[in-house]
């Protein structure tokens, strides 16, 4: 087994467990950007989330969910950036779909989800045919 | 109803609808970082994600898995970017809680969940502590 995170999910490599579900395991990322940043990953392996199944992306969403609150709550944070880099080109480092929660302070430094783009690229006029092409893969 | 996202969703101010469930609602950002550029949101108002149930957590977050396949597919683009500025100190803006889907190309320019931070900034010697700190809020 070569994935780093379901050599974790096996309890081959050692990891900072915080919760876990039937699905879903959370642990601390063991290169931090903030105390208290956690990822979530389904235990079965999957690259990226469109290969999980409907229930299964649920599941492990939900256990990030659940532990925004406390997350926050235990470093008297914020607020927390929760985010996904699905695919290699969005930055993804451990092909193994992972959920970040990091928590946030006032003054911290950071940025937003819009800091990673830096502007407003696309052309708002093109909402109705954006919409019409993506519904098409429904 | 001051509350830009639930005039959306009570249909006071239309909006590129993408998909909807009973508790959920997906539907074009106005100011796109990148065309297919979704957000998705709970019907019923709440700030933070810690302010919904999880059943209400785990619907919306489930609504937007199942959307990043499509919305990249769709760009044929090659991953997308997943998150939430989860309070006003992340960069939230609209404060009810919403989940962005932008769809990213090799080449893009943009970066990850990590440009937003810029840099590892947490001692991994501490994350012992930083667990039993966390699971003593679950």
């Amino acid at each position: 087994m070569n994935c780093l995170f379901c050599r974790i999910v096996a309890g081959e490599i050692p990891a900072e467990i915080i919760a876990e579900t039937e699905g879903a395991l959370a642990f601390l990322d063991v290169m931090p950007l903030a105390d208290g940043h956690v990822l979530v990953i389904p235990r079965e392996h999957a690259a990226r989330v469109e290969e999980m199944s409907t229930d299964s992306a649920a599941g492990v969403f939900a256990l990030a969910a659940s532990l925004a609150g406390p997350v926050r709550a235990a470093f008297s944070a914020a607020g927390t950036t929760i985010g996904v880099n699905d695919g290699e080109v969005t930055g993804q480092t451990v092909p193994h779909m992972h959920i970040h929660i990091v928590p946030r302070f006032a003054g911290d430094g950071a940025g937003s989800i819009h800091t990673i783009f830096k502007a407003h690229a696309a052309d708002p006029s093109a909402l109705p045919d954006v919409g019409a092409r993506i519904r098409k893969r429904l």
